[in-house]
């Protein structure tokens, strides 16, 4: 089948410029662009006064942080012109394993986008976590034949790849060395432990928050990926990097990105749209979100309109406002006057199904799992969360353990925290008191809490408490709060405790609930309390947070007791 | 073991800048590109004044056509600032099949330059050619997964793939499939014929000639290889391409490069100094000949001075001149003050050795093998070469075949050619005349006759041709000249005879004895002997050409009748 694409105007990459070209396309390939006309195609599509341009690549995404499964991804981004995502299930990976990241491969098979997978580098994130699964270089190593599997993602542990820890430089090298890309994340590394991570071959990375770091790291050889996403963003901070000769090694991506905006503002055509307005030529932008991120991967078949390349396009009304009215992905069209058209959700493995579906595996919760031994009034470490961040600070306050409330102050705005281990039955819970949450009655619960997900709880009172976490348990994974003993709002994450099969609006409009819910419960003016909790557990971002076996001092990365000087 | 190279200007290709920085390498690797000092290594070299670049990398050539093995190339070609080749063995697979490219991976074995191989698509070149062997998709498939083998060498034969033969076809899919990189030559290819031929997935050509061409090539994914070798030269023509964007598709090569310009004027380095010279910017043709080089193969660890990438490095007095001094592969110096450093030969399988040394196959020639009927006068085709060209007019003229001589005629220079079958012991000899040479005594012989290498003669007498023929045979390969009966100049060839085990020092002596013996017995201005001869028997090249079966019209691609109307 051969379709004509008539009338328009192709973006060429390789020549940055705009060539009034018709495009021709058999199946999925691009097999010309040129003077063709109707007498050479099955089907004629007349494009005129339009665009037609490369489909954009995510450099580097985590699909369960927009909470859909891939295909329901799919539904939301095509619309905005990305045909091609390099994805990190390292979420889903510490939960389930390998279990997990074949989950994402056959949940990605045969959807109308192209799903990449990196292998996650680092399974648990730290030897502190207590995570589903410990993921070393020999379980990696299977992946690699995969056809989908582009590589090793972000290389977090760089203390580990400097200081010369075996297993992660075996990691390292057992990817390299099948001439697979490794993707880094190493914020601020400079100098010379910056040449010392790059020299094992970690040739991009997305944690660039400078233009000079940036330039740096361009210099030593890495791709760069201009970040844009719900928490992290970057674009401001890197606009220097879209000028010569920097703009060459970049590209762009979103890491995590809430579905709401995704739904709003749009996802890499959103990151072109901002770069634009500050005046960067909308060619230049489009060639680094396609041809440079395929180059980066070395994906050779995808990033261009050219003969031989995935007929992955996309038809622009407006070059400037990256107004995107139809998507083909491999020559079939996806989406229509700005509309996805259907997707049949891939059916994965039922062994595979019930690992990800029943990942709860703990007893049930009783009033005295979260109980602190009455030991009086003490001096004790709280952790402080701070607006708009995801770093926490360490409050020395008094705690009266005996005041009938096991030391919560809902006065103080001192809460109860609970992290508890759901992979392996351990019964391991984490307690202590968390500020700055502010919430006056009931109790929060999720199962997205950062690197390990296990569950965690914040709450005003302990039945509460209770009751919020088992629902999250017995429904097996999501979003909740309790309120008198009744659970007022909930959003189910089924898959893994991290994912739903529900389609984006429904996960929007769960969400726009529970914001509404916990505001109306007290929740302090800049506190998004779930994105803030589901921080209070990764123990590499400063300064005191919760694991399952208690209080970890980040600075100091190690375990500290919640009453100081025991 | 760690070295520094302290006190230099680093270029950088990522960058397009000098930067005053230290080089730290750690045996094989660059581990660092910054502010080291003498305490960071081992030794410390001081290249203060100096520059210090990355190794340069010749997109294509022929091993063969230097008549030197990989070793003795490397001798010749690393005082040059060549460390890494990517080689097309097409020539010694015409004669030895997989054993040739078998032969050419162990040769260059653990040598101190990169003998990248790109496996032959073309054996046999054409129907007409009776080679050493056939080389379907199911005969290359094994050499994939040889960590030096990149991918599918210069497709010849792009009549075959827009035209649509299965068997072309299965070769370019099959390595495309692996993610391999697959290498163009179609001189000339244009508009929707270019379009079908890269839409195969071919993102490279050799065979660009003019600067429109280059840009059409470039704009439709190609990457394209600017020339200059000792017959083709497409530099001139191709100036317009070292400018912006072009130029970041661009790269360089030597293709067929002939041992005494390798020595005279040097190799990628003399093209570099060639552009330099026309005002191209050093470190722009730097960066085309190493990094874009390995961005067009796929290469991941060469092509840069960075953290990571191999330690191949030049240390260069001035960039204007490419006068480099020391080079270093792999870390290891293999040259010092200009000086090769001994390179060490590798020895071959003894079963492959005696396939490449023995490629003869064919019994003994006898004056009657070279004796055409005579039948009186006769209008007959006869090849007319061109001095400096490769093209070959069609004469017609009167023979007498009855004339004493088998119908020579030294006065109108109309001389016997014969092209024998050399692999298969058919005994097939084309016999005919050739016109232009200029021989007036003696004949000539070679075993260089593209694509097959066959035995080919010229000569002025039946004797002297039976008796050089057979000293070929004899030597297993080589060129020759005998004049009265005697060998009079013989430059042996024995492997494959298309190479010499001898220094290249020899090969250039003995090659300037034949020039002087050919010229001594009356070869005409412009005709190099050796050179038209090797390309009489390649039916791809117009008009008239010789097969081992007789003459072939090339326009017409088919045999003809040397009797015109019979």
């Amino acid at each position: 089948m051969k379709t004509l694409f008539k009338n328009g105007s192709v973006i060429n990459v390789f020549t940055d410029s705009v060539e009034k070209k018709n495009v021709l396309i058999e199946d999925s390939i691009i097999i010309g662009v040129g003077e063709y006309d109707d007498s050479d195609a099955d089907t004629v599509i007349n494009i005129s006064g339009k665009y037609i341009c490369p489909g954009l690549i995510d450099g580097h995404i985590h699909i369960e942080s927009t909470m859909l499964t891939p295909a329901e991804l799919a539904r939301v981004c095509l619309p905005h012109g990305t045909t091609s995502i390099v994805a990190d299930p390292h979420e889903i990976a510490n939960v389930c394993g390998s279990y997990g990241i074949a989950y994402m491969l056959e949940m990605s098979e045969n959807i109308p986008m192209h799903v990449n997978i990196m292998v996650p580098s680092c399974v648990p994130a730290t030897p502190f976590d207590e995570s589903g699964a410990i993921l070393n270089a020999e379980n990696l190593a299977p992946f690699y034949k995969h056809p989908r599997v582009l590589g090793l993602a972000e290389m977090m542990n760089y203390p580990g790849l400097i200081f010369g820890d075996e297993s992660v430089i075996e990691k390292v090298k057992s990817c390299r060395e099948l001439g697979l890309h490794i993707d880094g994340h190493a914020p601020l590394l400079t100098g010379k432990d910056l040449d010392k991570y790059v020299s094992y071959g970690i040739y991009s990375d997305h944690e660039t928050t400078s233009a000079d770091e940036a330039k740096e790291r361009i210099s030593k050889g890495q791709w760069i990926m201009i970040r844009e996403g719900t928490a992290a963003k970057n674009l401001d901070a890197l606009m220097p990097i879209f000028e010569e000769p920097w703009c060459r090694h970049a590209l762009l991506c979103t890491d995590d990105r809430h579905p709401a905006d995704l739904i709003k503002e749009g996802h890499i055509d959103h990151i072109i749209r901002l770069a634009v307005k500050k005046g960067v030529n909308p060619i230049k932008a489009i060639r680094m979100a396609s041809y440079q991120a395929a180059q980066c991967f070395g994906l050779n078949k995808v990033g261009a309109v050219a003969p031989g390349y995935n007929a992955d396009l996309l038809i622009v009304d407006d070059l400037n406002t990256m107004s995107i009215t139809d998507v083909y992905c491999d020559g079939i069209q996806s989406v229509k006057n700005g509309v996805t058209l259907p997707i049949k959700d891939p059916v994965p493995d039922l062994q595979m199904s019930k690992a990800v579906r029943f990942s709860f595996n703990m007893p049930k919760l009783k009033v005295v799992s979260f109980m602190i031994p009455e030991i009086g009034k003490k001096k004790c470490r709280v952790i402080d969360v701070i607006p708009g961040s995801l770093l926490t600070n360490e409050l020395i306050e008094e705690i009266d353990f005996d005041n009938g409330k096991n030391g919560i102050d809902v006065d103080r705005d001192i809460l109860k925290l609970a992290v508890c281990e759901r992979h392996q039955s351990t019964r391991h819970v984490g307690l202590g008191y968390i500020h700055g949450i502010g919430l006056k009655n009931g109790a929060i619960a999720s199962s997205i809490s950062h690197d390990s997900h296990n569950l965690i709880v914040i709450g005003t009172n302990d039945k509460d408490m209770i009751k919020v976490a088992n629902h999250i348990r017995k429904i097996s994974g999501g979003l909740a709060v309790c309120v008198d003993g009744e659970i007022v709002a909930s959003m189910p994450l089924p898959l893994a405790g991290l994912m739903t099969d529900k389609p984006a609006a429904v996960i929007a409009e769960q969400n726009e609930i529970l914001r509404k819910t916990v505001k109306d419960i007290g929740v302090n003016e800049g506190i998004e309390p779930f994105m803030n909790m589901a921080f209070v557990s990764l123990p590499v971002i400063p300064s005191l947070k919760m694991s399952t076996q208690g209080l970890i001092d980040v600075n100091k990365f190690q375990r500290v007791d919640l009453v100081v000087g025991e």
